[in-house]
């Protein structure tokens, strides 16, 4: 580990300052090696004890998103259908299954760990969704644009990607190549103060 | 907004491929502007119709600290003895009063939506925990080091820095610069095909 600078002003802007969301897409598909890169990016996020709960189901055929369009409310329905690719993003109750493979050292005591009762559903649900934040960004990263949503039947959506598991979904987020004009003039932020201090 | 392309290796590698998680910190302290510059990244990643629920402590005094760590996992108390600077990742159950700033264009819309029984409580918590991804990835922009921990009294951390609020903790980060002889041997990840599928 060297000492690290801030990445350059062009890297934070297509991070964070310019990214948008679009509304609208491109129709080019997204190739496999993409989708394989954007996991191979973001599977390194830290998540607690490494546990890595999140699921993935990358809905890209047209029965699939079909499938998934009918299950979001009716203001996602085009996005959904119009995107290359609409990623959803679960997070799995089984998890602690996984620690002795993600945690080789103390793999069964972090196992038995998260079988508490409500650890796994609060471990699972807070590092599921944190990288469902590392997708977003790593997304960004490849020069991807990115349109999350939960607006759609959770419960559904369980039923209809995640049936015969303990997987449930968190948020959809759909990936591509967004139509500029199809972006909404940018919202405020609140302020350094409004959102904490110093203590 | 014109055609991105990936942002060059090292810039992935800061991110994410060699991004690590240190155990013990270096002493520097963080500058004000240094925070000031973190947050004003990491407010610009998406949220659920920009609400925006996160709320952090920046604690750095000698005292902030010495009670946080009364708050914390023995394991973690050290950590955040040394380390420059923790912040405090909550979320405030009152966001749907901001609405009206952050969406003008539908702001009392969503303050109602938002404060549907269930509503508020599942959109702070999901959103906020973006936002504390958002954080981690903005650190690691920024060139810093970033410790997230969830070990630690969530209830007594509500009692004794978000009193008389409805902001709840989540989870807590360091960030500094890491010692590097600190870091652990980094563990494996979930294959694409373990994580995930297409559909």
């Amino acid at each position: 580990m060297t000492t690290r600078h801030a990445l350059p002003a062009q890297a934070l802007d297509q991070l964070f300052r310019e990214a948008r969301t679009p509304n609208d897409w491109m129709p080019e598909p997204i190739a496999d090696d993409t989708v394989r890169s954007l996991y191979d990016l973001l599977k390194w996020g830290p998540t607690s004890a490494n546990a890595s709960p999140a699921r993935f189901v990358w809905v890209r055929s047209p029965e699939g998103k079909a499938l998934l369009a009918s299950l979001a409310m009716e203001g996602n329905r085009p996005k959904i259908l119009a995107a290359p690719l609409t990623v959803i993003v679960g997070h799995d109750l089984d998890f602690p299954d996984t620690m002795l493979k993600l945690f080789p050292a103390r793999g069964e005591m972090m196992r038995e760990w998260f079988r508490q009762p409500g650890i796994a559903e609060v471990t699972a649900s807070r590092n599921g969704t944190l990288q469902g934040a590392y997708l977003i960004l790593a997304a960004r990263a490849l020069g991807l644009d990115c349109g999350p949503m939960s607006g759609f039947d959770n419960a559904g959506v369980d039923r209809a990607f995640f049936a015969g598991t303990k997987i449930q979904s968190n948020f959809i987020c759909s990936l591509g190549h967004g139509k500029p004009e199809s972006i909404f003039p940018r919202n405020p932020r609140l302020s350094f103060e409004e959102a904490g201090r110093f203590a």
